[in-house]
């Protein structure tokens, strides 16, 4: 027998669903070495996951590639409740706010997930160089083996994991191209327009072949039936439960009369219960209980379901209105069921994220979302490590911050499932009141958890904080983590909440008085960030101690580690054709102050710390930015909204991802916090 | 000598600049056989024409490809007057709105001509379902010869203009590359990533080849020296005249501690002036008068002007502020001249737009916008003659209506040319400001003609209006075309006037709460609309009206013609996946209402008309709209905002290209009028 072939590279993703290719897309964005493979011919076209979270949504934007989600999306702005009324005819019991408004720029959006997985590609491609070749999905390869060299694993050169891949042939490919458990899809003919290049393109005739890859990490997004967590042993099982209830899931394009067709809506019918997920291209995904298929305490005979049953129920739940199709897109069907594993890593080399460790029931559109959500959790940890910039220890936060997210979900999940399919309607309106009533508190009180805005990571280096006092936010497992020795001071901006998310509000460019959400200001380039909010930079004493933190930042910032950005580091400028040779510091600095814009001279009165100069492109204009009044809207307040004391201001460090890590006085205090901050997340030994 | 082949086309579209481009893109949405052909090697890559105006912008937006423009250009959204203060020092005497706040959800923005091009050409790719080979420029092909039969010219069936083109081998074409009359760009290393296909692509070692080409129509968008100009004969060259005053342009990359160099900047120095305007890529276009070179009465010795020179004369104007570059991405001169045509077709088989028939200073960002406009009033007459949905006479419309347009371009243009130039700065403060308010007072009235939004055709068939009261736009050449016998009712739509490009406000859809820019319900796709403005149809009298009208419009709009429509039809919401066979009626209806929405049930309280049913794809749920309130923006008042009564409606007729023609009451009165309207246009004989 002959050697196979060997390389190394730095990472490599298994499986190129929505959660590796985030990771991708992360990694191209560092300039990471990555592979990525995945089982399937070609990659998803209709059906699937399908909502994206408000939270998703503004991940995906920091990349640059929310735009044409956000268009082709259908956008789900209101819910509707139908119960039956005293004669059993369902009637409409409440129609309310499906997003919380002012949480986000974004609402709840639907669109299927091949769009998804292809303005990832498009992402990644933006990322190289047009002289590059860009990182491709190498598709139809499954690894057969993995094997990680326990002794090197601490050893920040080497490449510890060592994976066998067989590249298969189209033949052995095929099969998996059943992407559900259930035969799905009966109408394929109509795919959008830029699917169609990667059916054509994808390889046929080749011979099976085996390679042998050596990487420093490598991360298994290969969804719920995962060849990797398998590989990793019996201790990273997943467990869980299921129910014996039974859902059929169909996208048709509806022609019926029911008036909230195009809405969000809940039926609770005598005859089962039915969600409407109103989509894009005329579409609408029905939920529909089952009730006359059962598990019996096990798994369901798959034999018993098609889509003529699962319509014929949703036609009852529907009734009195009609419902027919002459489209339909993709339909399966599935069983109600909830797990999670222990552990998410092993030796911090070999990661899982995604369905790989988690699954769940599909209706409160989660899954894609969580899943996207762990790999953008791990992907500039991982990327960074690379590289050399973090220590690797931070690569334990991963697990952290992402079971609790995971047990949220699971126990969510749960709950809610329940919820929707354990109570029978009543027949008799004040009765059926209450239960509705009952159902419609728990969806609301659900929406900061399920929008991903809810997200709230423990102490670390990475957050400086205390632990959180609130129970419901606790953890179950113990924090052993390091913590920051820098304190954090969180009344000084009380809505960017240490481990949450920063939010983002409009600020007004000091240069040209243009308007930005301050998150396009933040793009995901792996630096981390020092939003400076200056406070009111016309009074002498502020603008002093703004100008004495940023000659301190001037001579702290070099000391920190460099990064080296790929090209496509401001996506909502479009493309840069002027290159600067400076390599930019790990830490970013914007200057966002509360001053009368017009006594502000940005060269003349703010300290180069936040206009940095360059030999070749002259003084920067696009750090500084304004809360105040431009002619064309209304102020968007954005200190009252960040909660900041528009006189004397706070600084707010970001994580690469965009988390609050720290909030500190403006003054002498927060620059000793930021270098505590920093100095514990890159100098330690 | 062999016959040279002969082939047949609709249309043939001469030079594949902007304006030729936007026709391109009508008539490749409206499925008209088309070809374009171009002299150039490749599309413009830098420099050029930079300007977008917001009528600009609401066009393209209309076509869907706006998006890409608005993210990738500068907006320029403030504008800042420099004059020498009482020692001659140049200060900051005013700073203002540059475009009117409220007129457009746009603002006047920059990027340069080459992007454009390249939306243009994806935006026709994009109109074409992906079976179909796409229109294609035809580049180094320029025309020899043109005969027109003046026999055949009215005959609807016939191709009476023939012309000769010849395929350029690469080394004939290159000189064309020429761009300017004097040697432009010095730096064009840095193209943005997708226009290196163009470059790639264009055909090596090609050999010349001629060939004859018979056409319906002819369009010459060839640019100031129009081959297709001087093919018509003497009576359609332009006349006018130039000034002795020599400007240099150059977009840099600046070096400068002047404060407002990211505003749009009117500099008047005791050294001249100079106009700074603020582009994408960190560039900066200056415009920089040259005292030192003249034309001395006749043309300007171009050997004297290198850009040592310019920039010379630009640091002086700078003086006492420092400005520096290291990167130069184009540069050309030119000498001041307005000249325009008395004839834009002739026989309404060939017909000019653009630079071929009005040439002017560039100062004024007009130049690629007026060109634009052209095509898009031209484009949809072309197309639907070409499908014999309009008659010939309509297209004599586009030579009364943008005549007048390039006609006001050349005498606003000689006017701002004049005061920029012609009224040297005093260096006394108290005589300055006086100079320097006349200048700025006639910047802001001119606003309304830059933007576009002043645009206000003649009464036609089109327009169903009396002739304009207002002598400053009345038209100094008669109007004979054939009036509409429909009469408006203006008062009703007091902000939607006639002969004036409909605005855009947001409205609520009612199926699904969702906002929308009304205008992105009418893209541009050859159909004449109905927006009905019911009123408040919470009302029974209100609701019986609109549903009268809906009745009366059932039956009236199948005696229309139909228009076959191509996959591109609704560019705001991403692609069609599932497609009706009915063929669209030349009249799309939308009903925006007034009443609170959830007093309105889609289905069964409005007509049918207002909401199509389709066999297979059910009921229409995208054409009714609603003025009221969301959970999650302030209330828009679209009605008040239209001008309109909220009680009792308005019926607003628009053409194609979005010009309102006809102002109507909702009731019977209304009926007659829409039909008189469309009689008018549609059914002569």
């Amino acid at each position: 027998m002959t050697e196979l072939p060997e390389s190394k590279v730095d990472v490599l993703v298994i499986g190129a669903g929505p959660a590796g290719l985030m990771l991708a897309l992360w990694l191209s964005r560092l300039g990471v070495k990555t592979r990525i493979v995945d089982k399937r011919t070609a990659k998803v076209y209709s059906g699937q996951a399908d909502g994206f979270q408000v939270r998703s949504l503004e991940i995906l934007d920091s990349f640059g590639i929310a735009e044409r989600v956000w268009k082709e999306a259908n956008r789900m702005l209101e819910v509707s409740f139908w119960n039956p009324d005293e004669n059993g005819i369902i009637q409409r019991s409440a129609k309310s706010v499906n997003t919380i408004p002012g949480l986000s720029r974004f609402t709840e959006s639907v669109l299927h997930q091949g769009r998804i997985e292809q303005f990832f590609i498009d992402g990644i491609r933006a990322s190289y160089p047009s002289n590059e070749t860009p990182l491709q999905v190498e598709r139809m390869v499954i690894p057969t083996s993995l094997e990680i060299d326990e002794a090197a694993a601490e050893d920040s050169e080497a490449h510890p994991v060592t994976v066998t891949l067989r590249h298969l042939t189209e033949e052995e490919a095929t099969p998996t191209q059943m992407l559900s458990n259930l035969n799905d899809g009966i109408f394929r003919s109509n795919l959008a327009e830029d699917d169609v290049a990667g059916i054509l393109d994808r390889s046929k005739g080749r011979e099976a072949r085996d390679e042998v890859v050596r990487a420093k990490y490598v991360v298994g997004c290969d969804g719920a039936h995962s060849w990797t967590r398998k590989a990793l042993g019996k201790e990273f099982e997943m467990k869980g439960e299921s129910t014996d209830a039974i859902w059929g899931v169909m996208d048709i394009v509806p022609i019926t009369d029911f008036p909230d067709i195009r809405f969000r809506t809940m039926i609770q019918n005598t005859a089962g219960a039915l969600m409407i997920i109103p989509r894009e291209n005329r579409m609408v995904r029905l939920y529909i209980q089952l009730k006359e298929v059962s598990a019996g305490g096990g798994r369901v005979d798959r034999s018993q379901i098609t889509p003529e049953i699962i319509f014929k129920s949703a036609q009852r739940i529907f009734s009195p209105y009609k419902l027919e199709y002459h489209y339909c897109d993709w339909w399966t069907a599935y069983q109600i069921g909830q797990r999670t594993g222990d552990h998410f890593s092993k030796l911090n080399r070999v990661f899982l994220a995604g369905d790989a460790v988690h699954t769940h029931s599909p209706k409160a559109g989660q899954g894609m979302n969580i899943s996207m959500q762990d790999s953008y959790n791990l992907g500039w940890k991982i990327g960074l490590a690379c590289k050399n910039i973090l220590p690797r220890d931070v690569l334990s936060t991963y697990e952290l911050e992402r079971k609790k997210i995971a047990k949220d979900l699971i126990a969510f999940d749960g709950k809610f499932s329940k919820l929707f399919t354990g109570a029978p309607p009543k027949d008799i309106q004040s009765e059926t009141g209450v239960s509705d009533d009952v159902f419609q508190k728990a969806f609301h009180t659900s929406r900061m958890f399920t929008t991903g805005v809810g997200v709230n990571y423990q102490p670390t280096v990475l957050v400086a904080k205390e632990a959180d006092p609130d129970p419901e936010t606790e953890d179950d497992s113990p924090n052993t983590l390091t913590k920051s020795t820098a304190k954090s001071t969180q009344s000084l901006a009380t809505n960017c909440k240490l481990g949450q998310r920063f939010p983002s509000y409009k600020v007004i460019r000091q240069s040209d008085a243009r308007l930005w959400e301050l998150h396009h200001k933040l793009p995901s380039n792996g630096r981390f960030r020092l939003v400076v909010f200056g406070g009111d930079i016309s009074q002498p004493t502020q603008r002093d101690s703004v100008n004495a933190l940023g000659a301190w930042l001037s001579s702290y910032l070099p000391k920190l580690p460099t990064i080296g950005l790929c090209p496509a580091s401001d996506p909502h400028s479009g493309q840069i054709k002027f290159k600067t040779d400076a390599d930019p510091s790990i830490v970013d600095v914007v200057l966002v102050h509360s001053a009368p814009r017009d006594e502000v001279d940005l060269l003349r009165d703010v300290h180069e710390a936040y206009h940095p100069f360059d030999s070749k492109l002259g003084w920067d204009y696009d750090k500084v930015f304004s809360d105040g009044k431009t002619f064309y809207e209304e102020p968007e307040r954005a200190y009252e909204k960040y909660g900041i004391d528009s006189g004397k201001g706070a600084v707010v460090g970001l994580r690469p991802d965009g988390y609050v890590g720290l909030v500190t006085p403006v003054g002498h205090d927060g620059a000793e916090q930021i270098q505590r901050w920093f100095d514990g997340i890159f100098q330690r030994s």
